[in-house]
């Protein structure tokens, strides 16, 4: 395992070298199956498009279903399927930016595969690590898997329309990310109203421009 | 991996020797974070004590939130903690299982880390395995994660009150776990709602006696 992460972490330290001379950012954006990154990602491009020159690369295990979500946007985007692999690791992440323009580009978003586990263990060579988190999932998901909150810059909370449906209680799940990771940056989002995008966006849009 | 995955093999065959020989069947219920695999689980417990004897073991990568829940109820419990690790494997479950009186157990519930890819990778010993997929998580979910859906005896899809609110097709969902898995059987439940589990606790029942 250590070596497989040193491996790792040797490539990731050429594509970030790579991403610097190009003067690209890349935002690592993971989260648990259906915790609404794709859609969340739909709704940034949207207002990112005119702004910022960006790319995606989808991670999926299976089927090309986010990239094609993506690419009926007019985004550049370059689906990496992991044939059953639970995270996506720098090799990958090398072998799809040979084929990007990376020096014509602002910001690199690079969609990982659903899991609040592997990914945040996997260096790709980011800039910055964002964790999504759907109110559906439960307000305990934060101390129960920490590595995922700590090595992100920012966490939002998605899915928010939803919480007068549920039990879960933004106010502790904001002190338990606190208590983790006292500078992350946390948003509340729902996707399917339109609301916390604005402040999301303007977050991200000065990240890729001071990162 | 491969070395990895034969030692695992070599242990989960013991253990489900093991299992067979103090008469205990084991499930191995498995799903994405915040799917509702605890809730579900507090609600099946209710259902069957009184009827079988059962335990539980409760994968988390880090804090014992799971057991005490599972704890509250009267039901005996061991926490097992990955420390990080994003599955539950057979040694784990070996090691668990010496502190259980199995001889008076009908049935043993696993309830492994919350992930939708790693955990189907590693045989416990267990007689069956269950995934829960929640409605929040879309119905793209078994074309993209095939493996669990295509390991488990039964798919439960949960949080069917919050079908409103979501875009999640029903039909396209069985058709994709039909198309996956002829044979896996299907319920959707409630948790907080109550629907849709007496049919689970029935199907449950039955493979506790017969398996």
């Amino acid at each position: 395992m250590k070596n497989i992460l040193g491996a790792n972490d040797e490539i990731a330290a050429h594509n970030r070298e790579h991403f610097a001379k190009c003067g690209v950012v890349v935002m690592n954006l993971m989260g648990s199956p259906g915790s609404g990154k794709t859609t969340l990602l739909e709704q940034t491009l949207a207002q990112l498009v005119g702004k910022l020159r960006v790319a995606v690369i989808e991670g999926d295990l299976f089927t090309a279903k986010d990239a094609e979500r993506i690419d009926r946007l007019g985004v550049d985007v370059i689906q990496i399927n992991t044939a059953g692999g639970c995270h996506l690791d720098a090799a990958m992440i090398q072998k799809a930016c040979a084929t990007l323009d990376l020096d014509a580009l602002d910001l690199l978003i690079v969609e990982n595969v659903g899991n609040l586990v592997c990914p945040a263990e996997f260096d790709i060579g980011e800039n910055f690590k964002v964790v999504v988190l759907s109110i559906t999932e439960g307000d305990d998901k934060p101390l129960k898997y920490p590595l995922i909150f700590k090595e992100s810059a920012a966490a939002v909370l998605n899915k928010i329309d939803l919480l007068p449906f549920t039990n879960f209680n933004v106010q502790s799940a904001r002190a338990d990310l606190s208590t983790l990771h006292p500078t992350i940056k946390i948003f509340e989002t729902s996707c399917t109203r339109g609301t916390g995008l604005d402040d999301w966006t303007a977050w991200l849009l000065e990240k890729a421009v001071r990162s």
